[in-house]
């Protein structure tokens, strides 16, 4: 089911300027037993992608209203919420009052292989490269082709992610999900005030990891990690196994933090 | 009047790619007289994004018999196709067989004060700076964030464009429009092959001038320059008044443009 503006609707206006420029932001939140234990970082970045964007932030509790409606009984579901800047003339001037897009979606959890987060997800090396912009890393936004051209350079389903570089030879993260890395016994995860998304799980896993080093991730150290392991808001906590020929085990650290996902209140899926 | 896939329609589904994440391509195209003089070049384009995009091409002849439907005995008008990856589940990966949506609408004609012909039209100096992305510059695609950012930094109405740089300090173009330079008596347009769009009025004016060269502008340069114009495939060949403070008058190029433009097919509108 899904709610447009909060009416029962599955379409939008064909001159909506989420459609017509990606003018707008999104958000997919994970739901466990009808609560969605990352709710408030998810609010708390579509709020930064707002104020970045200049789009009104939409009233929290309207949209766990709105949740609620739409999931209409799942206990276990991804809600996407996309707020875009709405009607728009033809023109990249946007309105002077703003009358924003709400769209609330729930769909069924995908459903992911427990042997993935025991024996880790195989990845892809991309060859699609992320630009840097300052002015729209960190916040999910609609413009997503980058997104869109890695995923579409692999199509076997035995390689569940893509792993993906800036043009400076950094690793930046997975497709749709961030990365971390076991170097040296340190944890590190490339910085995303340049390109990437601040996920959401991210957070919830840096403020697990006090120590762990936010900074600029050159390929090479981060395929000579000890362990690399992604952080999603739906799928979780997911050791890598393999980014192309390069073979990893599950480390301490991931081990780690899959416990601490079931500490903030999803399912165990590990070993 | 708009259509959706050639139904008589004026909204999409709101789980289509082409607002879920941008995942799509568009043109704008005047009409002038109930021709498109440019048609053939717009469809170039749009099938040079396909291809970048893999998405399938549509029909020229369907997209021609659109345009003519929706026009509705408008003699003058912009017509705007988007074109979209179509529906999609939840997730960046592109379906295996995709079914674009696509739209097709017309516009009136924007308002053009024939003085801005004449003197010529003031920019604004954006801070916002476009990335380089290789992989989508020059394409006409639906994540335009770049854009709207660079167009919110200003609402006097008596500036009508913006210049716009890239992350090296060339300007790349207006925010929807492109951009020529007559410096040291050469004629100069940026480059667009790392951010930029190749519009369609720029490759119009670029088969009239021969020896323009197409390269890295730096700002100091195009700032120098004896003569600044824009062009634009709906509001043709506009001189630049004024970046900021710097003030600029018509010169030769820009009027053997405006007249090429009126060769083209375009109404004479400039002094």
């Amino acid at each position: 089911m899904m709610l447009v503006n909060g009416q029962p609707s599955d379409s939008v206006s064909a001159l909506d300027r989420g459609l017509s420029y990606g003018d707008g932001l999104f958000e997919t939140i994970r739901f466990e037993n009808s609560k969605a234990p990352l709710w408030g970082r998810h609010m708390q970045r579509l709020a930064l992608g707002c104020e970045r964007l200049r789009i009104p932030m939409p009233d929290g509790e309207l949209l766990r209203q709105e949740a609620q409606q739409v999931s209409a009984g799942l206990r276990e579901f991804v809600l996407r919420i996309t707020l875009t800047r709405g009607l728009g003339e033809r023109g990249y001037a946007p309105p002077a009052v703003a009358a924003p897009t709400r769209i609330v979606a729930a769909f069924t959890m995908p459903t992911i292989s427990n042997a993935l987060y025991i024996h880790g997800i195989r990845l892809h090396r991309c060859k699609t490269m992320l630009a840097d912009q300052p002015l729209l890393a960190g916040i999910k936004h609609l413009n997503r082709l980058e997104q869109v051209l890695a995923r579409a350079e692999w199509n076997d389903p035995a390689i569940g992610e893509g792993l993906v570089c800036d043009y400076r030879g950094n690793v930046v993260s997975a497709t749709a999900a961030n990365l971390f890395a076991v170097v040296d016994g340190k944890v590190v995860t490339p910085a995303v005030n340049r390109c990437g998304v601040a996920g959401v799980a991210r957070g919830a896993m840096l403020d697990a990891l006090p120590d762990c080093q936010v900074r600029d991730l050159p390929l090479d150290e981060a395929l000579s990690a000890s362990e690399l392991f992604l952080s999603s808001s739906v799928r979780g906590i997911l050791p890598v196994q393999a980014v192309g020929d390069t073979v990893y085990a599950p480390g301490p650290v991931v081990r780690a933090m899959q416990q601490h996902w079931c500490v903030l209140g999803f399912p165990t899926e590990q070993a």
